[in-house]
């Protein structure tokens, strides 16, 4: 049983400026999920922040008495080796290509962001192979592991695991569905232990069709009080109001990214603006990394610094640490994950992925009918969506251009062939190191 | 919030010999779901038993220290007002009419069992219109209560009420499948809490594909030990010996009633010569539970007598009891139940009910994502019955010739248009006071 | 027998400028489909364009010595009574409404179209309605009728009809698919009883996924002739050459209206312009139809004046009499036309409309399997249009505002709730009087 | 384009007594079906039947006056190489094979037939692999034809292809269908040109759901003239007559081998008494085939004889040369073809085989979407032997064990896991040499 096991993590992006969030977590829930090791792995060119990284994460173990070793590799295999999950949190091409995927859509008049569109479609192509590569190396080393996928866009990736991955093990992980109900229970004023929230969609494109109060429906009345609200958003998300009238049709709480299509036009104004200004969020995360890790660099810091707050991670570490807890612990409770649809949602393929509640338990999540049955407009809006991701599955294992072309046109913040190819053409161009498979 | 309500339960057949079963269960949780009246309603035929029943049940209350009231009717409307969970496990037509429904399949050389084949079939023409009826009466006087339902054929019988309740929240019941966790536990010398099964199919038709011991799959070797093992059965059941061969082949343990599938010839032999030595199961029953009304009567009889547990509705009790704690305190534990399909058995259209497991809440039952998805053979199975119990459930709603002819004639167990209607002509004539809508 | 039968015929807006075209064609056939009685049928309003356009009918007939008696009526239940076809081309609100239809998007900064978008999606508000008003009276009067349905939005309205329509047989029809045939015979000089061509889709959103020239596959080559040609287009939509890259990664040719969505911002600014100058295109249809009239009235002019075809409508009169001589002499051959979907696109529900080739016999429509399933790309496009359509229907039969909203929203060339919301309620204003479901 | 080709037919198992047939059907038909090479091919075992059999095919087509070369061989290889059509009429293991098949689950007192039941699976497992390896020799060696599949089981054998055939054009034949036809033109006293049938189902599996007699529908009458009707049979089946109150119940009539099924008794007596008295079927079919040798012997007969009619394959060749027929003349008419499902029966897998109408034209087979959706009845009974078939193309393909008793224990027919078991043995022990997949 796997409760008799001593746990190894893996962590591939280890160097990343979340890993104290995620080291925070562990230390915190130690006594149900007691990690004997903790791999931070990452490559040559994140080295210098690995070893930041790592030396806060070894202070923040030893403060908290907590007998964690904390390895530090550039050798992902050594860190794999054996683990019984391995969580992914890299950021292939580092912010330099985030912040080009940003910039090439407003090129053309069009939104640009790090999971949403031709910015999440970018990132996408150079990441799936990357993922893929990480599953070899599982299948051989480490059988047995959950992958826990939290590298953007989530959706997208986890997919091609699910699909491409050779059996690995995988769920894809958010912190946005966690959010809302954490919100919920602020609303209220109650503790979010008595907040359910039941979410249909797939990631980044989910909608909360139904919020129960310990037990008791409350979404009519949730609805009205989310409409006009900024809070229910994200950190990296312009937090422009519902319109209550949206809400009350929808009888659903959009998720933050749906503002990029409800309130395309307010978005990219705003987008366009601090372009010219700030430049691409990408550019701002950047200078706020650089000053996290220098907080991370002082020797007497030995706790999670408050500012990796404003990061806008927030409850990433919750996720993450409470998903393996339940695995490990074959807990049984229900979390809102990325899993195969296999029948979920009825009007989706069987082997897309999804973001759904689940069960989790020693064996995975396993998701849970949906007790309200989305209607045409969550439908419709919710198959060119995946229809978009599943051609950005092919095109990015396949490397096949007229796939990627047929991707990126139906994407609703694109839509036109004129702007698919411009914009195709030029992520090829610009990230023609990561992209190998487009260039054989 | 429901928590903060006085529960009330009615139990409709509360004259039944196994409510002292279901008292024991409900003193034994009563901490958890602390039932203020206990509402056992019976008709006017039933009174004496009604009557010794309950007064063996206010006894054993009194024993207990436990403060249920317990409230005995002959106006079902009385009962079902305002109450919280409705129990149904009232028997239409007494165990007379049960006794006609072993004989005449057997007059044509078939089995003849109280849920399957033929003799399933009578009882459910008597049954649905009598469950519709409390359903009419649940929506007019407690709209929110749920109906337990454990009348068999309980598949049929939820299906009826799922498709023509009118909106009443109703969950089917079955003591099989705890059953076969708690022999699980009691092969493997382990507590039950360590055991979960997947279970796949409809009620008294289902397989267990998987099962877990303290999160690790031993189904495998579990099947091993199965073969063979007599152990694995029902009291009403004769039981016959799994062969080896067959449980490697199907990867997975049919449950007891598959012996009239599988085991056909030997279950119909066995049968007809049990009706010319000691008559039909029901007539057997009949004096067992005779004699539980005689030690029943028993005034210094205050707790349940271990004779019952020879009736054959082991863990019964158990199984009703913790639903509605479940659901009772929004416990979001797992338990496997009938009801609505939407999608969970992908080849079974979405409005019919199955048995599988489920996450039970305040909401109700909602199931979770199979995790084996059973192959052509089980597939094929289930198909052809459960089109036969939707073809029933038509049948005895709208009383239609035609489509009991349709229904009977593709039963596995009967299988011939000749028996089939020399049955069906059997059945109405036989029960004819209780089949109106087939005579109007 | 049908073809024992007196043929009767009921054109609802039999004083449409199309009525000749319609008249030429039954002339054409009259030996294969004897019509005995034409009635055109139109209302107060249209009083004098159906005398002008009924006279010229009749000297018609009589120039080609056809025995077809033409009636001409204000009162549609007349004309509706024991007819066998009840073919329907009226234009609710006439061109003026369509005019606002056109204008009403383009305040906003989007395309204003009569079929495609928020244009199409205000006449099937006022439409709708009254199609259904024509169910009721064939239900009443010509049970055994088939409704060929002409009018647009012609996706809609027929699934309006096959939704809501109360059983009413009905074809929806479009002269689109048989143009592209024409054309693929025109480029390669052959006739076009010689070319076979697969149509996938919905009304104005299909896709020719094979061309066949007599039994051979000719679709790749035919895909590389037609990138560039502006020849295969339709007269009421600009004429922008298709991309041969993306012909090649469709492996299709989209229709005429795909410019609408694939072309998206060159036609935006081709109809602000339009509008500036000429005004809408109704504006212009307007103008055309004023001298059609005028030619029509010419007491000499007794066939189809060459004119018409400037008009837009080219292949409506084959497309309409070929099916009904198909349906009345039980063909059997192949057309494409409007049916209920039920399985033939998998990935679309059942009772929705679709738009592809089906056998046509006495018994109406029949589709036929797809022999090239649809790749993703068209997947998604069409999912969330007809998605929107579905809506649609919703909204003009219940006259529901929220599901308007949603309707509007997820149009691909709407998109954003704050667009739809203006749209919608400019829509409400400026037809309120064609649209009582709303205001009640 | 195919019409310029000089046609070359192959008959796998050209020896067989059914080619005069099939001679005399592409004689008639010559001038529409110009076929240049007929190549009759056949194993070592077949030398003398081929040679007595070509000899009379040159005879009937020298007397003909047509210009086909009829060539003999034993080299398949030969036959196929740039063939247009495969034809494949062979019988893996002879009659002895067959009369086998039928006294095994006569042993255990069972139904043994051809193509149904026990007996039809022993066939499946003996003919798929070498089904196979023709389609092996036709992907090299004729890549464009297609294979027109007569042998038996024709659903399953043709099932295998569509899964395992590497992509060979198949489609499967059976003469039951056109046999309902030609019957039901007797029956009303019309040519068989105007009558239209509706056909539901799998080969040897099917319901006719829909009669219409020039465009009318009949069905009503039809089945109440069917009733008793002891004509609408096959010459290889009892003709026992059907039930009225069953064909009312049913609203379709059920094809002959329906009668294993509905009047399984009657049958299992039938065929136990002939087991007696003249053996099995094969025996007597033994015999006749001998006697239809010595006629063809004859030099002088130079037309198909009319004892062969007796042989029980009316229509075969018809069935045969229209279908040729229609591909080679790109025709599109209907015909009642097995091909694979993909939706067109909406409860069975897609990639199964199923029997339905379907437009035939230089392409192959497309099915017609069904004007009658099958109620439960006939749901549940193709689900449940589709399993069976499904699950025999898998045994036979892979050579398990397991599969093939998963498959034999839900045949309807067989039943009980133990019959199964006896059944697989003998089959396993009796073919050996015939099943080398089981026995590597």
């Amino acid at each position: 049983m796997m409760k008799q096991k001593e746990l190894k993590i893996a962590v591939i992006g280890g160097g990343s400026s979340y890993t104290p969030e995620l080291v925070e977590g562990l230390i915190k829930r130690f006594s149900e999920l007691p990690v004997k090791q903790l791999y931070l792995a990452d490559i040559e060119a994140g080295r210098e922040k690995l070893e930041i990284v790592g030396a806060l994460a070894r202070r923040m173990a030893e403060k908290a008495g907590v007998p964690m070793e904390i390895k530090l590799t550039l050798d992902r295999r050594e860190a794999i080796e054996g683990a019984d999950f391995v969580a992914t949190q890299m950021r292939v091409g580092l912010l330099e290509a985030r912040s080009r995927d940003e910039r090439i859509p407003a090129r053309y008049g069009l939104i640009g962001q790090e999971t949403t569109g031709a910015g999440g479609f970018a990132k996408a192509l150079r990441t799936v192979p990357v993922i893929l590569d990480i599953c070899r190396d599982i299948r051989e080393l480490a059988p047995d592991a959950f992958m826990l996928n939290f590298t953007n866009p989530a959706g997208i990736v986890t997919e091609a695991v699910l699909k491409y991955g050779g059996g690995v093990k995988t769920i894809g992980l958010c912190n946005l569905p966690i959010g809302i109900r954490m919100q919920v229970a602020e609303l209220y004023g109650v503790d979010d232990s008595l907040v359910d929230i039941e979410t249909v969609g797939i990631n980044h494109l989910n909608w909360t069709t139904r919020v129960h109060l310990d037990g008791v429906d409350i979404t009519t009345d949730f609805l009205e009080k989310a409409a006009g609200s900024s809070g229910l958003t994200m950190k990296n998300i312009p937090d422009l109001d519902w319109d209550a009238g949206l809400l009350k049709a929808l009888k659903a709480l959009p998720c933050a990214y749906h503002r990029y299509y409800y309130m395309r036009d307010e978005m990219l104004s705003e987008q366009l603006e601090k372009l010219h200004t700030v430049g691409t969020r990408a550019d701002v995360v950047k200078q706020v990394e650089e000053e996290l890790f220098e907080l991370y660099k002082d020797p007497d810091l030995n706790v999670k610094p408050s500012q990796l707050e404003q990061r806008g991670g927030a409850y990433y570490s919750e996720v993450a640490v409470r998903l393996m807890t339940s695995i490990y612990t074959n807990k049984k409770d229900i979390q809102t994950v990325n899993v195969r649809n296999n029948g979920i949602i009825s009007f989706l393929p069987d082997e897309v992925s999804i973001e759904v509640n689940a069960v989790i338990d020693a064996d995975g999540a396993h998701p849970l009918q949906l007790t309200r049955t989305p209607g045409a407009h969550i439908r419709g809006m919710l198959q060119v969506v995946k229809a978009y991701e599943e051609l950005t599955v092919e095109a990015a294992v396949h490397g096949d251009y007229d796939t990627a072309l047929q991707a990126l046109t139906i994407h609703p913040l694109v839509g036109t062939a004129a702007a698919a190819k411009a914009i195709l053409d030029d992520i090829l161009t610009e990230n023609r190191s990561y992209l190998p498979q487009f260039f054989q």
